[in-house]
C-alpha cells in the first residue's frame, strides 16, 4: 500500500452522522427535519464532487418532505421514529420520483414510476428520500465513480458504493444497500459504517426478487439508526414472499454481552495482509481478556466443519449468482450490446457455460454450509470475523490496454461464506489500518437479526477500537 | 345447470392434439413441423372467433421457426424431442417478439423485448412460439374473453384461460400456464387437459418471482407432451432461484400402478354438486375394486390432520397472495387509476388492510399444512382429489348494475389446499358431467414430479373414464 494513499480516518475520534439522538429536539422545536436536511445538503454540496455518492438527487421533493415532517413533529403526530430522516436509496431499487439506472449504460433513462416496497415503507414512515446512491453496475463488480470518503484514491467498496460512502462522508445518517455476495458488509467495512445484512428474506425486496442470496439492508452512522430503519421497514412491508421477515423490538435491542463467540477464518484469513491479521488477533485477545470465550476450528470440530463447508465460498457464491442472473443479463445484452460492461459480459459467458446440474450441485453445497452453521446454534452466541480483507484497496480505474482488474471494489472473500448461510450479519467499525476503516462482522443464526444486533451493540459500546 | 348449456365433450371419444407421436414421421419426412403448424393454424382459423384463446399470434415468426425445424428434422439435427412443437405462452410471461399485456388495461402496449427464462428454453429446444394466450387480469380472477371449447356459454377456467382452451380446442398440443391458487389445475380440469403444476420452484419463472406460491406449468393434450415440455425446459434453465428444479427422465416416466392412494376431500367436497360427487365416489370405488387401497380422513389420523390443516385454504391462499401482490398492484393503480379492474382493486384494498403479523400468521398456517403433508410421505403413493368443483360454470359477463360475480372463472376450492403444499400436481381428464370435462388431480410429495406423473399416467391408461 502506498504511504501517500493513507487515509484520514481516525477511529478514535471519528463521529458519523446520527439521527436517533436528534428527534427529541425535533419534538421540542430546538431542531427540525428541514434544518437537519439542510445540514446534510451542506455536506453533500461540500463533498459530493469528490465522493460522488449519488446518481440522482431529488432536493426539491426532499425539502418538501422534510417540511411536512417538521410540521408533524411540531404537532406531535410524527409517523415513526425515523420521520424526517434523510435516506439514500441504492440505485437498484425503483423509486417513483427518480430514475433507476443501476449503474448500467443499458439502463440509462429507465424511469418506471414505481416505488420498491421498501421505499414505500420508508415514505409511510415519514423518511425523506433524498437521492439514489451509486451502485456498481447491476449490483455486480463493475464500479461506478464513487470514491472512499477517507481516501479518494481508494474504492468505497461495492456494490452498495454510494450508500456506504454517503454515510461515511456524513451526507446521510442512513442509506439502503443490497447484498448478494458481500455488497453491504464489505463497503460498510471499508467505509466505517454500521450496517445490517438481514437474514435472507428479512426486508421485502419488492420487484427485486432475482437472486436467491440477495437481501436489502441498511447502512448507517450508528447502530441505533441502522436498527430503527430496518424495523420501521419490516413492520410496514415485512419480508420477502414466503418469509416472515425481520422481527424484533421497535427500538434498538439492548446491548448483550456475549459469553462465547466463534472466530471464523473464512477463505479470507490466509490471504489477509499482515497488519490487519495482527489487529484482528489483538481484538480477539482483547475480547478473551474481557472473559469472552473465543473458539476456533482448532477448538471444536463443528467450527472446523463450517470452515470446510465455506472454504470454497468465493466460487460457490459467485457461480450461484452468475447462474441466477443469466437470463436477465442475456436479455439486456441482446437488447443493448454496447450497454453492458465487459466485466458483466464475462460473467454472463461463464454462466452460459454452466449446466443445470452445476447449479444443483452449488445449491447442495450451500445447503451443507447452512446445516453446518445450524449445528453451531447452541455452541456459541454468534460468529465474529472480518467484514472486509483489510482496508479498501486503491482504485484508479481500468488502464487502457491492460486486462480488467479482477476486483475493483475489493474482494468479498470474508462475505461469500457468511452470505451462503443466509444468516444475519452486522458490521461494526472496530479496526483501522493506515488510517482507513476495517470493519468487523457479527453473524448469527437465521432470523436472529435482533440478537446479532444486540451483540454488535455490546461490542461497539464496550470493545476498544484498535488501529495499526 | 341449464340443460341448454350442456357441453359437447364426449370423454369416451374425445382425442386431444398430440405431438410426441408425430415426430417419427418428421424424421421419415412423411410429416413435418411446418405442416403440423399449418394444421394448428387451420383449427385456430376455424375456432378462434368463438374460443378467443389468444391475445396475440405471431404467425409469420412461427412459420419461419417451423420451417427451420423442418430442416433440422430432415437433416437429423433436431434440437430436442419438442423441436417444432407449436406452443402458446400465457400472456403473463415476457416474450421478446410479442407484447406482454397480462389481460390488464394498464399493461396495454407493454412490450419489453425480453424472453422469460422458460420461453428462452423453449426456443433453445426448437419449439415454435406461436402466440400469447389469454390470462385473467394479472393472473387473478377478472376474466378475459376466452370461452370453454366444449360450451361457449361457460368459462374455460382461469387464470390460464387461453392456454387451457387452446389445448382443448385442438389448436395446440401444449401451452404454458402459471398457478398460484389454482390457475393451471382448475382450467385444465374444466377443459379436459392433462397438466402439471410442478413442485414450487420446479420451472424457472424468470422475471416472474412475485409470489411465493406461483409456478410455471404445462397444459397439454397428452401426458407425454406435458412431461416432455416440462423436462426440456427444466434441463435447460432449471428451476427458480434457490430451487433444484424439476427432475426426472428425459422421456415421460413409465406408468406406475399405485398400491395406496389418499383421497383428500379438501374444502371443496362439502360444496360440491351431487352428480360430480357421485362420479368421484364411483371412480374411487373403481380403483378400490382394482386393488388400490383408498384411504381417507376416517382411516388415518394423519390424513385427517392434513384435511384440517387445509380446511381454511381458500382464505389462507388468497390472503397470502393478496399480501404478496400488494405493492406491485398499488404501483399499477397509482399510475393507471382506470387501468385495473374493480375486482383487482377490491383485493388490493383488502391487502392494504392486512398487517405484517397477519401475513406471518398465514405463512405459519401454510407451514403446518406442509408438515402435515410431509408426515404422509410413507403412508401412501400419493393423493387423489378433484381438479375442479364439477364442470365449468356458466359465464355471461358481469351484469350492469349488479354486484360483481365472485368467481367468474370458477372456484379454486380444490386447488388452494394442494397449492399451499407447494407440491407437484398433475391433472388428468377422467370424469365428465353434462358433457363437460371434470379433471382429477394427483398430488405427491415435493420434488416428486416424475413420480406423480408416473401415477397419473397409470390412471390415464388403466382407469375407465366415467360420465354422468
Amino acid at each position: 500500500m502506498a504511504e501517500s494513499a493513507n487515509g484520514n480516518y481516525d477511529i478514535h475520534t471519528f463521529r458519523a452522522l446520527t439521527f436517533f439522538d436528534k428527534t427529541s429536539s425535533f419534538a421540542s422545536g430546538a431542531d427540525d427535519p428541514r434544518a437537519y436536511l439542510e445540514r446534510c445538503l451542506d455536506v453533500i454540496n461540500e463533498r459530493e464532487s469528490t465522493v460522488q455518492a449519488f446518481s440522482h438527487l431529488n432536493i426539491d421533493a426532499a425539502r418538501a418532505a422534510a417540511d411536512e415532517s417538521t410540521s408533524r413533529w411540531r404537532e406531535g403526530r410524527q409517523l415513526s421514529a425515523i420521520d424526517g430522516m434523510p435516506v439514500g436509496i441504492k440505485d437498484l431499487l425503483e423509486t417513483r420520483d427518480m430514475p433507476t439506472e443501476m449503474g448500467c449504460d443499458a439502463m440509462r433513462g429507465n424511469f418506471p414510476k414505481r416505488d420498491n416496497a421498501l421505499v414505500s415503507a420508508l415514505r409511510e414512515a415519514g423518511a425523506v428520500i433524498l437521492g439514489k446512491t451509486v451502485t456498481a453496475e447491476l449490483g455486480g463488480s463493475h464500479p461506478g465513480p464513487t470514491t472512499n470518503p477517507f481516501c479518494a484514491a481508494r474504492t468505497p467498496g461495492g456494490s452498495s458504493s454510494g450508500s456506504a460512502a454517503a454515510v461515511a462522508a456524513g451526507m446521510l445518517p442512513a442509506a439502503i444497500g443490497t447484498q448478494v455476495g458481500g455488497s453491504i458488509i464489505r463497503p460498510a467495512g471499508f467505509c466505517g459504517n454500521v450496517a445490517i445484512k438481514p437474514s435472507q428474506g428479512g426486508l421485502n425486496r419488492g420487484e427485486r426478487q432475482a437472486t436467491s442470496m440477495s437481501t436489502h439492508g441498511v447502512h448507517a452512522g450508528s447502530i441505533e439508526d441502522m436498527w430503527q430503519v430496518a424495523i420501521e421497514v419490516a413492520c410496514r412491508v415485512g419480508g420477502d414472499r414466503g418469509f416472515p421477515g425481520l422481527r424484533g423490538p421497535m427500538q434498538t435491542p439492548d446491548a448483550t454481552r456475549p459469553s462465547r463467540m466463534i472466530f471464523l477464518e473464512t477463505q479470507g484469513w490466509e490471504e489477509l495482509d499482515e497488519p490487519t491479521r495482527q489487529l484482528m488477533k489483538d481484538l480477539l485477545r482483547q475480547l478473551s481478556d474481557a472473559g469472552i470465550d473465543i473458539i476456533t476450528k482448532a477448538d471444536d470440530p463443528r467450527v472446523n466443519l463450517l470452515e470446510l463447508a465455506i472454504a470454497d465460498a468465493r466460487r460457490v457464491a459467485s457461480d450461484i449468482t452468475a447462474w441466477e442472473n443469466r437470463w436477465g443479463t442475456r436479455n439486456l445484452v441482446d437488447q443493448y450490446p454496447d450497454g453492458v460492461s465487459e466485466r458483466a459480459q464475462a460473467i454472463l459467458r461463464k454462466a452460459e457455460g454452466m449446466r443445470v446440474a452445476d447449479y444443483q450441485g452449488l445449491l447442495a453445497q450451500r445447503a451443507t454450509a447452512q446445516a453446518a452453521h445450524a449445528a453451531l446454534a447452541g455452541v456459541a452466541d454468534g460468529i465474529i470475523t472480518l467484514a472486509c480483507p483489510g482496508p479498501a484497496p486503491l482504485w484508479g480505474g481500468d488502464q487502457p490496454g491492460q486486462p480488467l482488474a479482477p476486483r475493483p471494489t475489493g474482494d468479498a472473500v470474508f462475505n461469500y461464506g457468511t452470505s451462503m448461510l443466509l444468516a444475519p450479519s452486522v458490521t461494526i467499525p472496530l479496526l483501522s489500518v493506515s488510517q482507513l476503516p476495517v470493519g468487523i462482522q457479527i453473524v448469527g443464526q437465521r432470523e436472529q437479526d435482533a440478537w446479532v444486533t444486540s451483540l454488535a451493540r455490546w461490542l461497539l459500546e464496550h470493545a476498544t477500537p484498535l488501529a495499526a
